[in-house]
């Protein structure tokens, strides 16, 4: 995209009222515009980085064997009786009222309308196990929004739900999320580590919640330096086999909020494995049991012809927070540094000097060379404006190009995450972005 | 997807308050499922068709230099009463109230909103001309909702708004457009006819409607030939160029529903030239100068120094009511005949003979060649079962696998929209279904 014709905008200012590191650069670097308290319209880079983060997650979600869906934002009020929880959700839960006076809300969760959809088809054991995601726009209303878009009021979350015979496959329905979510955040260069946590209003009884380490972090966490090591990427996992291994390294070693924190645990940790840190929750996994199937009804025939209500367990990562998430992990005081899974576009190409034939030539040509994966800064700007601006923005990689290079032939590469530098041919400027 | 493990399910029955074709062959095929009047989720059939009818609007937009954003749901009253439109709209606006008792509303459309982003940064004639659209959930609380998602309550909309510095600009933008919906509905198989509109709440002097034509239409249209004839796709468009060849091209024909129409131009048309038929709209462009942009205080700094206040026009596509417009054009009595670019999957691997080693093998083979672009019905169900599913759920090809096939290497191809059968060997049926 040229930047002389996109609606990349930036702001020189601090926002006043942003107090951390991510939504302050979010709101620097254009990502996202606030138009209400707590609601956000993603801008152009925004938007791009929201979607990358977006199918990470559900191709995960579909390596693991989960089907997509979407269901609605707003839903019937009904639903949420039949479940008991329309009048114990508290002030969060946005209501409303249809023309026909009919009584409504902007869904915060979905495992009442997940429950009623499968209820309607599925007639046999045969029609089990299914896990069923969508990700789509939530409303909760939180009394004090903060923080941009890691605590919003409207947010993306993708949300699975999970549909079994009996204990045993809600478990391994369980672990194929577990280890789905592992791989996800590590394909977005975050190191999560799941810990047991409360089950708060989704009810049931085995719960954890994934944490990346961040300054900011809101809660205290501890955790044995193992899980920091662990290379999740290293194999492919088989979702039809025995994935307990995967999920037993995870919980055999120590990880805990403070809510859950165990000192005489904790202290049985060798000193030098032990990291204490802060944490920001980024997925969130419960087993729930039959706490909606059976308040709702749902029964299926079993193989021996009697009836069986399945055991459902719900999954939930917030898309948009992730975007935060990830720029608190990763940015230093000259601004974001996205990891390259998830960059809105590969490479900056600054243009030191518009108009020098040879240096216009070869911008030109580099930038041809990745085809809607860069930027290419031919603003009537200064050289510090273009390099403060692609720093801001956190490209993986910057081009700088202008007449001595240029006439040589020679691409200045400079690597945002490391600061390095290098001086390259075209080609292999090409080849070494493209081989990153 | 295997369809023993998938979440497809068919409904046997057909429901009865389903008026149309497309609503009753979505319930019936497991598309969508209604949760509320008027409002749906999409199942996994129904939501794959979605997403491409989705990414081939976004591609053509993005062609046509438009930028992609993403406005929230829920927008504070305030920007509406900025413009005057608060009061103005009726009941088809879904007010709220948010805890603390502010006035918001579920967007229906967003120009508003989308000037006062483009205020926030826009501050020379550099910074335009520009085109932002989103494709976001919209709600319009119709009184009687039906059609099934033709018309419903909450529906997803394409919306692009464009900033000139004066009338020829915008004139320009409105081409860009114009050109880009014909690109984007002849993708999916449509022959769309823009016709001359009125401008309605939007406000504006200057509109088109798009239109396909189908039985089931709820406007008369009347057009010349010539407009059927046109080969939208044959040559890619320079969007920086002069677009007005091709728009005066359809402009300069005859084109009009009910409304507009004008008997006198109608009768020069040659007889054997005219076509009067039934119409459904799924696009409509406006252009409405400075409606907006002057109500909300947008201007920015001109060439010489004084201020401009910028022309706008606006550009909306129904993308999930084009899922039924495109079944209500492309149907027969057995189901649905999916045009091959918005298919949900390209092929269904029809096995007769479960448990037949030549036959299982036969089938896994041609299965794993379309890697998630097809569906093996490998359910112990019927052949008749089978044949009906297919032809329903519309998949472009069928492949029908049994032992007197496997045993001889064959397969038998079906087209579904032509119902020809060919017996291919499997390289062979592969080869032709890639190359359709």
């Amino acid at each position: 995209m040229r930047l002389s014709r996109a609606f990349l905008p930036t702001l020189k200012e601090t926002p006043a009222d942003a107090q951390i590191a991510s939504h302050r650069l979010m709101l620097r670097a254009g990502m996202v515009r606030q138009t209400s308290a707590g609601i956000y319209a993603w801008l152009p880079l925004g938007w791009r980085v929201l979607q990358k983060v977006e199918q990470i997650v559900r191709e995960e979600q579909d390596r693991a064997g989960a089907q997509e869906i979407l269901m609605p934002t707003i839903q019937t009020a009904d639903l949420w009786r039949q479940s008991g929880r329309y009048d114990a959700y508290g002030p969060e839960m946005l209501r409303l009222k249809d023309r026909h006076d009919r009584d409504m809300l902007y869904g915060p969760t979905n495992e009442e309308m997940v429950t009623e959809i499968f209820r309607t088809y599925a007639r046999s054991y045969r029609d089990l196990p299914r896990n069923l995601y969508h990700i789509q726009w939530k409303f909760r209303d939180e009394v004090r929004p903060r923080f941009g878009v890691m605590r919003s009021r409207e947010f993306l979350m993708k949300d699975a739900y999970s549909f079994d015979l009996d204990y045993a496959g809600a478990q391994k329905s369980y672990r194929q999320m577990f280890v789905a979510y592992l791989r996800t955040f590590a394909r977005m260069g975050l190191k999560a580590i799941p810990m047991q946590a409360d089950t708060g209003p989704i009810g049931g009884n085995l719960s954890h919640e994934f944490l990346i380490l961040a300054e900011t972090g809101e809660s205290q966490v501890y955790l044995h330096r193992d899980l920091l090591d662990f290379d999740v990427l290293g194999q492919a996992p088989d979702y039809e086999g025995d994935l307990s291994p995967i999920v037993d390294f995870w919980t055999s070693r120590y990880a805990a909020t403070d809510e859950k924190h165990d000192e005489a645990a904790w202290n049985a940790i060798p000193a030098e494995r032990q990291v204490s840190a802060r944490g920001i929750e980024i997925g969130h996994i419960f087993y729930f049991g039959t706490k909606y199937s059976a308040a709702m009804g749902l029964q299926v025939q079993g193989a021996d012809g009697k009836p069986v209500t399945p055991e459902m367990g719900s999954y939930g990562i917030g898309v948009s927070r992730l975007v935060g998430a990830i720029i608190e992990a990763s940015h230093d005081e000259a601004g974001i540094i996205w990891p390259d899974a998830v960059a809105p576009f590969r490479l900056a190409v600054l243009n030191l000097k518009q108009g020098d034939a040879a240096t216009d030539a070869l911008c030109d040509r580099l930038y041809a060379a990745f085809d809607g994966d860069a930027v290419y800064d031919d603003r009537p700007e200064r050289a510090g404006v273009k390099f403060a601006d692609a720093d801001l923005m956190g490209y993986p990689w910057q081009a700088i190009i202008g007449p001595r290079g240029a006439a040589a032939g020679k691409v200045e590469l400079k690597r945002r995450a490391t600061g390095e530098r290098l001086e390259l041919s075209l080609e292999d400027a090409i080849a070494r972005i493209k081989g990153a």
